[in-house]
């Protein structure tokens, strides 16, 4: 099919997501040296203006390596043999979180939602009430990217630290930098990211950011570890400003210009924006009668799942790609068939929801027929246009 | 001091390296969702090409990390608690990897060279029969980057394998893409590096390459291990040309880059070119009576170590620095303060070699007075044009 699209791709994945051309050419500034006063100077500044996005106190860590990494990060320095540890599985990126945990020698508890709900506080209150160990680590997920819901953090923050003396820690890959996070008050010890969701990087870099209940933890973690070594990168930092080991210098100059980003769009403007997409790409879909995977309430504002009637998601999500070269993802184990998911996060604007929504509405006549041209669009953009009016009044 | 040069910066670190404008360029290319098949046939691609390069009869496997999370992965996948490996310390990155076997629990034989050069074949031959225990691997380190040494990996492979059942284990961050290797003639099991040296990427991607002797091993280690377990890279490049984990993308697209570079040169002229650079490099400091820290012999086509006499090193470092914009490296550890190095590897071509030594006839002048004016770059220009004469005949 002749799409008329020279051959452009449009990503709608909820990672790897679009980089902003600015970004890019940030990359692009000559090498240096990472052992100079320009490297300690770039990493001070990233690594601070990182803080408020992360809700975090201290400056943000940052290790070369993909969001795993991350995650492994967070487990490798606090978790020892056969510490107990409770972990909320909601989806693929929970179970991922477990699966590192038992890989480290951990007991694992796992507290298993149904995928696509997220876990209500009264869940985890009851699971901690009932396992009745000494637990070292509450482990959640915010964003639970396999199924697109957004777990309730501040609420199970609050359970885990009035339950147990458990450290807290949350992977925050495919939603920090477009919602409303605070460490100190969601009473959140670790929280740690990944480069190229919500913060509209090419992936490879892991953010870490650690308040100083968990950096006392880390100190006497004896897990064995060395690149993942959160001791290494804090001394490093605090005694010059650099990092142990090689950093990704490019992707570092990428994090300064997002920085500047947002701050330019203004962190409360993105957070909202990012609830402005979510708002158009659920009601849009909602008009063409295609069932969400989840409820507004749960839903994430960085990614969808849609669970169309019939098994049809594969062919949906072939025929975008096919025809409209847009691609979104599919469903991860054992939702693989059944959903397609969208990412709108990072560098995303309404405009973009209308482009995915318009594929949609072509997508479906090409599947069978129906013609729902314009269903979608038309009430997004009704959206957009009101949430700029009440807005602006 | 007005240096004339529109505030330019060359870079002459031993990694990070420059990067080419069309590696950059290819860094810069739409960005692609990873569980794609645009992805596994860029995956394939590069990892295929990359073979030659490493000397490997497999696809070289891909990590999102810098070259320290490939010597880890080397090290992780094949050591257990209380194994007796022999590490070959020619200088810090050599230090390095003992430290990494110590921290994954290790019984660490370290074979201490003095610093500045290389581990004679007879050495380690007298050292694994001395003392004398069952040996799980034998590390070394092809170039050590803190001294400039090129260690003869050929015969220290021989001797491991004549005397010993241990794996050959071969650090090759700072020469690989630079030098010849065969990692099966050579008797090499696993070789690692990192994308910010010869290869002309900047850092964040980790390279490693292993034969089937290191893959039996690495599937019954039981060191535990998530992120860098090469189970996974394996397995999931085999099934699907995929990552366990979500790949470096915008870095392997600028490594296809530069394969295509590499390719269109020829690899067997980039590893001339190479000596090139350091026979001029070496020529001209030598001009300039400046004592050279490595023998012609033991030293490595990539980075040169000069020792200035009366510990001058650090002002010399920065007289280029402040004067000419020119960075180079100054001393690690126990060398602090009493050498500077100069990497010449990957993106570097005579002309090059040309600016270094110009601006050292120049920051020599400043630094004392002394007239060398001339007496690097023309015998440099010299050994360039007879190398050229000499080829073409």
């Amino acid at each position: 099919m002749k799409s008329m699209l020279l051959n452009q791709q449009y990503l709608f994945t909820p990672g790897p997501t679009p980089i902003p051309e600015r970004v890019k050419l940030a990359m692009n500034q000559p090498m240096i040296g990472h052992r100079g006063q320009a490297f300690s100077q770039l990493l001070e500044d990233v690594s601070t203006r990182l803080a408020p996005i992360f809700g975090s106190k201290n400056p943000v860590l940052l290790i070369a390596g993909s969001g795993t990494s991350a995650l492994e990060t967070a487990v490798a320095n606090v978790i020892e043999d056969n510490d107990h540890v409770v972990v909320i599985v909601t989806g693929a990126f929970g179970e991922r979180f477990a699966n590192i945990c038992e890989a480290f020698g951990a007991n694992v508890h796992r507290l298993n939602i149904e995928w696509g709900k997220t876990c209500a506080p009264e869940i985890l209150e009851d699971y901690i009430k009932k396992i009745d160990v000494d637990v070292k680590a509450v482990f959640a997920t915010y964003c639970e990217t396999s199924t697109g819901v957004l777990n309730p953090i501040r609420q199970l923050g609050e359970i885990t630290k009035r339950l147990t003396d458990a450290l807290f820690i949350v992977d925050g890959v495919s939603c920090i930098g477009a919602v409303p996070v605070d460490m100190e008050e969601w009473e959140i010890d670790i929280l740690v990211s990944g480069s190229q969701k919500a913060l509209m990087l090419p992936p490879g870099l892991a953010f870490i950011a650690i308040n100083e209940h968990a950096k006392k933890v880390i100190k006497t973690c004896k897990t064995k570890r060395f690149y993942f070594d959160l001791n290494r990168y804090q001394s490093s930092f605090d005694k010059d400003k650099s990092t142990p080991f090689t950093p990704a210098v490019s992707l570092i100059y990428g994090a300064q210009e997002v920085c500047q980003m947002i701050e330019e769009e203004g962190f409360s403007q993105v957070i909202e924006r990012q609830q402005l997409l979510k708002k158009m790409v659920r009601e849009g879909i909602k008009a063409l009668d295609l069932p969400m995977f989840v409820s507004d309430e749960d839903a994430s504002p960085t990614v969808t799942a849609v669970k169309p009637m019939n098994g049809t998601a594969g062919q949906i999500k072939k025929l975008l790609q096919d025809n409209y070269s847009i691609t979104v993802a599919g469903g991860q184990k054992k939702l693989k068939g059944e959903i397609f998911r969208i990412g709108h996060m990072g560098y995303c604007t309404p405009f973009d929801i209308l482009k995915i929504l318009s594929g949609l509405e072509m997508s479906l006549y090409d599947l069978d027929g129906r013609k729902v041209f314009g269903n979608a669009t038309t009430i997004a953009e009704e959206a957009w246009r009101n949430h700029v009016q009440n807005t602006s009044n």
